[in-house]
């Protein structure tokens, strides 16, 4: 089964647990809208194959470890995009949750996302009572504080900026929780596996500080220049933009180069290449190298 | 140990996993704002004298399950007093976290609280998996969608509300999640268990009503008559002030009878009563039967 399958399999048998005919429809509707159809699916994406490079022998867990990811990244862009934070309009080239359905119902999806994400990996449990723990661990690591997403958000309410704890785990951090649950699903030890995700969550930053940048609201999907709005860091405004795509490069080579030996490492890094081309933006001929 | 000084310890055990001194501060003033000084702490209380009414073999397990769900409980608060949702200014007679920090800040402070919830269970799996398993299900059926917090909150925002469905998920949801962990927690089968926490969450759902009819903001502690100004569904409009009181007697004394046959079945009827008295607002004579 391809990856994209896998996923959306997963996304969708963890979107049924949330409805049983006599759940409220609104916020049903919502949690459908935040999660389909998805974006890149990048951070699954990078979980299954990561599993799959550990050989996948419990594929039914690195499934449910993806899908529980998905659903907390697509909370935290429902959260996100409210009102009180980036104010968007327009997620993945539609209205924003609280935009097509309401502020409070905007809420209500990103708890009832996070709930669902670690009622997935629940469930796995019985099955896979070491293995679960871990994933449920390392998923509450990621999106919680003191470190995961939570706290890079939490980040932006602080004076003064720990710019390496800022990017750590406001995008980082969920790719860490990427490579990490790939490895604990396939039961390896997810330690050798964290700078992999740590790199591709760097590279995530800069291509994405590149594309606000460099692109239009249509090409996006959703609104340009929030990084100048409201004064956060970014790698264009510290490098320029030629400096900012060298630095990409970088980065990319030092992911490539930290994949652990294991069987399905050049796939691996095939994978990693292929994920940064998608995320890599236009760019003008004036900045190529 | 004294149930209070218990539930104090796991709760302060609990928010020292979300700081590490690399957090950022705010957030973390903030999470230690949100759930302390506590309110009544109702919900581990009842949690944990269902367990020691069950033997509580595994006191630590209880303790993890009382901290989890009280931490859920102050997630909801923050979210509920939003702008968005009650907008409310004032909270257990001090600010609402929204109103202390920012809304932001609130909005973190509760996605941090329900991760944090999660995580308290999930470190409870590798020595308890099959208790843990169930404790985490427990957790996340009672807080999200289909029939949880989440939910109870998301019918506010249809066109027509289930009544019933409401009131189950909106209030009981988590008073049956005290009972059902209880029982868990003690190696019990929470089925049993069910009716005297969805009994008790009525009780405190006509009670609230009650305090909503007839006290000041200055004892409620957080803005009244908020029912009617936002057209919710109240005991009080539907049964006048007499007729509630009748139905809350009513409801604690199915409530007493529910409880299945135990060892601590008479010292759990009076922390029920007991409950059910600090609950209870001051009543004008003329209502007094």
């Amino acid at each position: 089964m391809p990856l994209s399958q896998r996923i959306e399999t997963a996304m969708a048998r963890a979107l049924d647990l949330s409805q049983d005919g006599q759940a409220p429809l609104q916020l049903g509707a919502a949690l459908h809208y935040a999660t389909s159809p998805g974006g890149a699916r990048i951070r699954p994406t990078i979980l299954l194959s990561v599993a799959m490079s550990c050989g996948d022998d419990q594929p039914k867990l690195a499934n449910a470890a993806a899908a529980a990811l998905e659903l907390i990244h697509c909370a935290s862009l429902v959260h996100d995009d409210l009102p009180c934070f980036d104010d968007a309009d327009v997620r993945r080239g539609k209205p924003s949750v609280h935009r097509a359905f309401s502020e409070p119902l905007a809420v209500l999806t990103g708890d009832s996302l996070i709930v669902l994400a670690f009622e997935v990996l629940s469930r796995t449990v019985p099955d896979n009572p070491d293995r679960a723990a871990q994933l449920l661990l390392s998923l509450a690591k990621r999106t919680g504080m003191p470190g995961g997403i939570c706290a890079g958000q939490g980040w932006e309410s602080e004076p003064k900026i720990d710019l390496g704890a800022y990017h750590r785990s406001k995008t980082a951090a969920l790719f860490i929780a990427a490579t990490e649950m790939g490895a604990i699903s396939a039961g390896h030890a997810p330690e050798e596996w964290h700078d992999l995700g740590a790199l591709i969550g760097e590279a995530f930053q800069v291509a994405d500080d590149l594309r606000d940048a460099l692109l239009d609201e249509k090409s996006l999907g959703k609104p340009v220049g929030q990084d100048d709005l409201h004064g956060r860091p970014n790698a264009v405004t510290q490098l320029g933009i030629k400096g900012a795509l060298d630095r990409l490069s970088h980065i990319l080579a030092g992911a490539i180069a930290s994949i652990p030996s294991c069987p399905g490492e050049a796939a691996l890094a095939r994978m990693v290449s292929h994920q940064a081309e998608k995320i890599m933006p236009a760019v003008p001929a004036k900045y190529r190298v």
